[in-house]
């Protein structure tokens, strides 16, 4: 059973997204080992300078990389990322699990994650053009990857 | 003010959907006159064939056909669609309020759109490679164009 871990920055402020994420914590813990740790997201200026996000995102990806197990194979979630199809991540996930058993997710603040963060990735991963709330991002991808998960199992609800 | 309908197949059963998509009708309702129009899904077999799941489609398809009106601007949200970035999705809606006042977009039941569906919208619209489920895909749409009109106004939402 795989170990899927999603590193997140910044809090679930609306009940629907924590609702919504809980029923797939609920539903992915059939057929992984998950969890979700948040980190706290660097409070910003109202017009925050390049400079002034940089060194946030720097700070939030120590934390970040501080969880990096070597063995781990770590997901960045950017826009700039390869889109895969659920299927396509159905096979990366079982093509992982025959060399890890841990998989990490990594999704950034709503100014992304800093550059340390997605070279220390082994896969850069876009969900989509669109661009979308992190808080809505983390259902996302729960939802993907309960899909894919069921895709490798081989039962219906990827239908 | 722009009138955005979205018509859509197949009802909200997760409280959270149905929290999340009121939020975004309140949200939206300041920036354009918003409607969801939900029509009834076909009820399938547990097993459906080709035949069965293209006759849905079919009746499905003649009921959101009826409400399409020539001068409204249809999009129909279908995985082989055009990805836009939400800048881009923005320039179409400015584009399209030139000429027209009514925006609809079109979202299928778990199965799709029928071809005659498709053939009718002036744009097919893809959010992911990944797939969604259609509960989950109305939500993320009133996300996305609620950031686009955020975009058109200049507002500080989708930065």
């Amino acid at each position: 059973m795989l170990n899927i871990r999603f590193l997140t920055t910044g809090s679930l402020k609306e009940g629907y997204w924590r609702d919504a994420l809980s029923e797939y914590s609920k539903r992915l813990g059939g057929l992984c080992r998950f969890s979700c740790t948040e980190f706290k997201e660097v409070r910003l200026s109202d017009n925050p300078s390049q400079a002034e996000i940089d060194a946030a995102l720097e700070s939030e990806g120590e934390k970040i990389l501080a969880e990096f197990s070597p063995r781990a194979y770590k997901i960045a979630l950017c826009v700039e990322g390869k889109q895969l199809s659920s299927e396509e991540l159905a096979a990366k996930l079982e093509q992982v699990s025959a060399v890890s058993s841990d998989v990490i997710f990594v999704i950034g603040s709503s100014y992304g994650l800093s550059p340390r963060v997605k070279q220390a990735c082994d896969l850069r991963l876009s969900v989509s053009k669109l661009t979308f709330p992190h808080q809505l991002m983390r259902v996302l991808l729960a939802e993907a990857v309960y899909r894919a998960l069921n895709i490798v199992k081989g039962t219906k609800y990827h239908k």
